[in-house]
């Protein structure tokens, strides 16, 4: 396709979408439970052909030598599909927070303010891989009366494409319009420019994928952007604490799972619990082949623990997302260096404070400068689902707009309602 | 000031704004009240003072040839500067938002997920002209815990360095960083090209002035830019109404001031009642020496005004912001062609219908996509201090993050707050 016709496409699809958002604006909450309700019948009803379509994407990456775990993650297997008919469902089952007006106060001059929750129009997505990513964006798009533009991976476009057209399908049967939900046709890469340069068309966009094209797409976005970049997530270990529900936690927030953005990668310990406490995660780790990267001090103690794969962190320890079995241990003073330190090189993804001390407790959460901040809970915890969002377009690691796991309410915005009975300014 | 060290001072006052922000978001409630009402004191102490220093800025504007409402627009007399002292009374006697947690529900995995309001961090603000902003600014990121780096007009360098020495000196003595309000002491504009590409110090951008310096900022900024551009605010008159109300309160949108951006720059009137209405708002119109740039069926039916002076509207005239003696008239068949109307050529800043008819004034609430929506009242109404939000930063005519009137909730953010009892994913 050359730039001519991808440039005419990318504005044909943001007109649309423009014109469905204010159709979908108004759309009666009913409405969209029945698109939802359809979506997930149809995704049921077409497990066969959706594997047909998906096969020619496994086929085309093992061609290309992908390697199996990410082939893997391109399957849409009948498990994946029942997860995504869930999803619709739960998403249908909500309530609808569309058009619900908060705060309305009369004001001195007699007029009452408040504000009115509506969808913010457009958004576009960019997004790598899962085909499943399709079925969660399209979904929250219609759940929130959003257009949308979604441009999935060239590597599974067959399993897009083929799930797109079962969203269009569900949207028309619901009497809502096709362009509602458009999947950019082409793999061309200039799509992706022209996407993120609509001002007119699209109001924002969310990128999904490695933390390049994030940069890339913030850097060139001429649109807002969702931003979600790297999990350098921390759980401290408090003095006073409770020594078992520490290991517990730490032990979970580390090791359930090692690629998720929200595992901790950077153990902070209060030098007064550092001798209980490190020797008893440092067995715990050591026994599930995770690499200890420590300050001199927690080195000390770890060289004690039979089996642990230690070595000394360096600076850059500090700052780094490994998405691997390795953490970084430091021995803090106390709740007061570990907030600095937390603030110094997290990501400002989740960080979590194990503690019994009420204060310190109430310090973290209101210090630590992060989207997610918890108390006695692990670090995996930061996601849509568990925060009861039903569903998730991605997790914000920046203060403007949506901040944290981003649902239904990220994707809308507050506009003034006046109600007045004649009301002049003097 | 050679780019070299405009760079350099750039850097200093964002590092330091960025450690005065960790300061500013623990303060407590009492510890800013405090800071408020100081500078409240000293404002009112120093009038003399401050005349001397706006006296330096008068002087060079009356010497460069600026127009008197300029000059005007630059004083500081005692009553602007009471004026500023009640501002911060004001602010100072809100609840303070800061801290505040939303929404605490327990998850089926046992933890508690709620929302705290949080300070942004820091916000760069860079406005023309009336230093008194200088004030506004201060007294609005001082309640709201945030650090702020002003950037005011050269026309008003001096008063802006006096107003912001009294700021300092207010914060010191509640015992808060004076580096947590800063001036950009030097009138180089490379200044300004710094203090928005600094994502590493500088959370969000506020522009105010004309629409030509906001284009250009948002163009340029590398961070989150609150934009006010222009406020082409409409008035429908609907069928069925109160014609007497109708006239009052369109009279009100249009003639209580014609330089602000809520002022109504198109009316919109139902066929119904426009041979009713419109000869009515035409005379007042006339009387004031509005000019009305109509549709050919307005224009036919304002030729019987006496006085009234006429001419057709373009096409330019729905898009045009006038703030000026001019309103386009344009008659409609009813909501539906008032809505699609306003959401086509509107600046999406304020609207209002005036009707009886409630499912009228529901449809225009939920479907007008602007960010002030208002039924029976004056378009003038819409600004931060008729809404109660205490003071206003700004009126932000996008979607993102803030819309509408800026007060001390739109410099905040909300951060995810997560309570356990030790629970662990499984």
């Amino acid at each position: 396709m050359n730039a001519t016709s991808t440039s005419e496409l990318m504005n044909t699809l943001g007109s649309q979408a423009k014109a469905a958002s204010a159709l979908m604006a108004k759309a009666g909450a009913a409405t969209k439970v029945k698109a939802l309700r359809e979506l997930a019948r149809l995704l049921r009803e077409n497990v066969a052909p959706l594997q047909v379509e998906n096969a020619k994407d496994l086929e085309r990456a093992r061609a290309a030598g992908l390697a199996e775990p990410m082939v893997d993650r391109l399957k849409l297997t009948p498990k994946v599909l029942e997860t995504c008919a869930e999803g619709c469902e739960q998403l249908a089952a909500m309530p609808d927070i569309i058009g619900e007006i908060m705060g309305m106060k009369q004001q001195p001059s007699g007029i009452r303010v408040g504000q009115m929750r509506v969808p913010i129009g457009v958004f576009g997505m960019i997004y790598e891989s899962r085909p499943n990513v399709t079925i969660e964006a399209a979904s929250l798009s219609i759940k929130s009366g959003n257009a949308c533009i979604l441009r999935g991976g060239s590597e599974a476009i067959d399993s897009n494409r083929a799930l797109a057209a079962l969203v269009q399908q569900a949207l028309v049967a619901a009497g809502l319009p096709a362009d509602a939900v458009q999947l950019v046709p082409t793999t061309d890469r200039a799509a992706v420019g022209q996407l993120i340069a609509m001002p007119q068309y699209v109001d924002v966009i969310i990128p999904r994928g490695g933390k390049g094209l994030i940069e890339r797409i913030s850097a060139e976005a001429k649109v807002p952007v969702i931003k979600h970049l790297d999990g350098n997530c921390h759980t401290y270990v408090d003095d006073p604490c409770d020594i078992a529900m520490a290991v517990k936690v730490a032990d979970n927030a580390k090791t359930q799972k090692y690629s998720p953005c929200n595992a901790t990668e950077s153990l902070l310990v209060a030098r007064g619990v550092a001798s209980e406490f490190l020797p008893k995660i440092g067995a715990v780790y050591a026994a599930k082949g995770v690499e200890m990267r420590g300050c001199p001090e927690a080195l000390a103690i770890l060289a004690d623990v039979p089996g642990a794969s230690t070595r000394p962190a360096t600076e850059q320890d500090w700052a780094e997302e490994y998405l691997a079995p390795v953490v970084s241990v430091k021995i803090v003073d106390g709740v007061d260096e570990a907030i600095a330190h937390i603030n110094r090189y997290s990501s400002h993804h989740t960080e979590a404070i194990l503690t019994t001390d009420h204060i310190h407790a109430q310090r973290f959460l209101r210090e630590v400068d992060s989207a997610s901040v918890m108390v006695n809970a692990s670090t995996r915890f930061a996601d849509g689902f568990e925060y009861g969002l039903g569903a998730e377009i991605g997790i914000s690691t920046d203060k403007f707009h949506a901040r944290g796991p981003v649902g239904v309410e990220g994707l809308t915005s507050l506009k003034y309602v006046v109600l007045g009975e004649g009301e002049i300014r003097t």
